[in-house]
């Protein structure tokens, strides 16, 4: 069975007279397209963009839901509660699906600080999942690969995707090494394709402490932000094609 | 034939600390809720709270999408362009009708300035038009009563709900004397009563000028913004209901 | 001598067409005005009616900036960096001051979660006392009896206001009840009126666990949210007065 | 007597995650910084480092504020009261002016759409001046040249400085040609370069229609918003220093 994966990435992150990342450029390598939602980035307008160049590219589209925080571009963990986190979800799930040709989106991955804090805290999980079955209960909620909000998911009758990122290191349980520590993001492009080739085909990963270790992904995250990153994205693209790894959205593989 | 007429409040005004207005007291008193939806006022968890209570209640749904203005609450003029109007409307009816049981809205009623500027401005009119199409073309347009935007909307193909006001008082051409002028509102119960009762069994209405003129209106709008407002919407239901008026939503009248 | 004793509160949280508060009242019985800037609470028109309101009552007017969460009121605790709260602080204290006759402010008292995190993290009570700093060194910054923060402010060349509640347990260390603790929360009148005498003239407060502790307090803290807020402010300012202690605003006690 | 001038810009836009503009760049070629105040653009951050930015480079600074629009960067038309224009004024002015290391600015500039309002709406005007007199009577507001808006500040004891634009078309009566005309922005710099000497050196320009007008300015507004601009700053620099005209920040001037 040919091996199959999703590449993601997170765009339509532009505000009003500010435009950041090159989404015309990453829309070409990915599948899945997270798109900002208006709270930590995008606005009505560029969603309505961002919406017709996915579609455009034949792309599927997700929502990009963040904290009600553009200062922070949703990067800033915020106290909410489950309730609030559950409400910001269907508000801004619902307003993204209103942009799109059918009013359905394949999935929901939530940004930046509200994804981590979910990562480790079960209720934030949870009020985060129901906002997602409010909306629509075929939606795919993406998370991180290994952790508890899977299981957390499904038992919530919730269709998963697990996300794994190709340019950061493991620890030995499978976690990401914090940024905070050297070694934390791999730079050399060479050595990402390797890698992210190795978790589609093998389902495994050298650790930063040396174990192989497992990693069950259905979707590798790519970067759009800058030139290089679009570089990357290009030969990682080209090196799964290569290997005869076949890039699909995640509403076929979960 | 029976007469028959909705009656429509805005609610879910409130705003995270901020409470207003006196939706436990109105929703009984009316048949289609205009929510706002987070722009002008409102926010995720006060849609939430606030569609429950109209569903409870058994009154139909409506989006109620404002400038994004809090501090001026919508009221403040925006030279907007009809793409911005359009993709805000998009925006705001999306968000709220993900917070409803069953996903669909039936109808949108544009608040404050967006809905006077529109009544004025065309090609406004048009963008919002587009913008609620956008998102379903079984959505019903509520817009005031004589003005040109029934026009434009209906030739768009929208269902449209024409509004007035029975506190209001009439220019001899049906429009509304402004608020700056003296005897533009009308404060005493009584003949409120009996202006909204004329205008719906009758179709006319006495102008300020003194003329019999013609108020086509399929919804007449009632204010629940204090206690003095909902003994009117009270004083008003009953008043209709003793005339063998029927009350029922917009979804079953146009 | 004769105790001496600030009584603060909290005022000017209104928002556009969100009042919220007992603003007219509450500031008969107040010497020293915590305002808030616009970030959680509060908006220019309001920040100018209220210093002005404050003024005309001859009550000393300090900021009240908080985290830029007005959907959260500013209760939400939010990861800011150290920097950005010095600047945010800066912002807001500057915006305030700009309102009043002289351009000076008295004090400087960070509102709700970003006080309470102040109190529990010394690199985010240094990041706010330095945009004191840099605003005027001749500020009061107006923190918890009790905490660590009046050290580091101290050491930073700040003059500090050590402020407690009349209607909260204590620990046996000083340190309030959590509110999510039976009894944190004193609310009979009388028996809160005894304590705020015992702490102004004995330096004293009987703890939950029956200990008797010191608390060097030079301020009160008032609630003015609703009528029975007002009237205990009422009473706490008429025994205040009976039992000789001079209420006077924290510029001539700190 | 030698020739003198202020070259300003529009700096300090960018917005949390967001970067705008050549700040580090044009600020080389200016002797006066107008500031963006967080409304139309800016955060406390970007204030802060602006600010350090401009004084290290010995240029004046000043406030540049704007309608609370950041999605419209606020060029977009608001109908604010002038009362609300006063207040926003306050709050934004105040703010910045607590990040200099003075306390002080030397000049307020308001920004896009409510500068244009403003050159038409004389009790707008008055409202923007009421509002920088409040914080500071020593402040310059920098006003259109021929506009009626520096007869208004005049009256009110404002110091007005008269601000034109080397790369617009001038009709007869000197007023701006509106930027949907053809020719209404001059692109060839040698062309911009040669207007902007003749109105300092001569106090004229040729008139789109071909008469010779009168232009009194005291400052030009240069962009910074990309390469070109700011080429064409330092072209304008270069030019005006090689034909002895001195470049004065403005408080040298008016």
């Amino acid at each position: 069975m040919t091996a199959r994966v999703d590449f993601n990435s997170d765009i339509g992150e532009s505000f009003g007279a500010y435009t950041i990342g090159c989404d015309p450029e990453v829309i070409r390598y990915i599948t899945s397209a997270n798109i900002a939602c208006g709270f930590h980035a995008g606005d009505s307008g560029w969603m309505h963009k961002t919406v017709q160049l996915a579609e455009q590219h034949g792309v599927a589209v997700g929502a990009h839901p963040g904290f009600p925080d553009l200062r922070g571009f949703g990067r800033r963990n915020m106290d909410v509660t489950p309730q609030e986190a559950r409400d910001d979800v269907i508000y801004q799930v619902g307003a993204l699906a209103a942009f799109t040709a059918t009013k359905k989106l394949q999935h929901v991955k939530p940004h930046g600080a509200i994804y981590h804090m979910a990562v480790k805290n079960d209720d934030l999980a949870k009020g985060i999942c129901e906002g997602v079955l409010q909306v629509d209960p075929d939606l795919i909620v993406t998370v991180l690969a290994g952790s508890r909000w899977i299981d957390i998911a499904r038992r919530m009758g919730l269709r998963v995707a697990r996300e794994t990122f190709a340019d950061r290191a493991f620890n030995a349980d499978g976690t990401l090494v914090s940024r905070s520590k050297p070694g934390a993001v791999i730079h050399d492009a060479k050595h990402v394709v390797e890698r992210a080739l190795r978790i589609v085909t093998e389902r495994t990963a050298i650790a930063e402490t040396g174990e192989t270790i497992t990693i069950e992904a259905d979707t590798i995250c790519l970067h759009g932000d800058n030139p290089a990153a679009v570089e990357l994205a290009a030969a990682l693209s080209a090196a799964f094609q290569a290997a005869g790894v076949a890039l699909v959205p995640l509403g076929q593989l979960v």
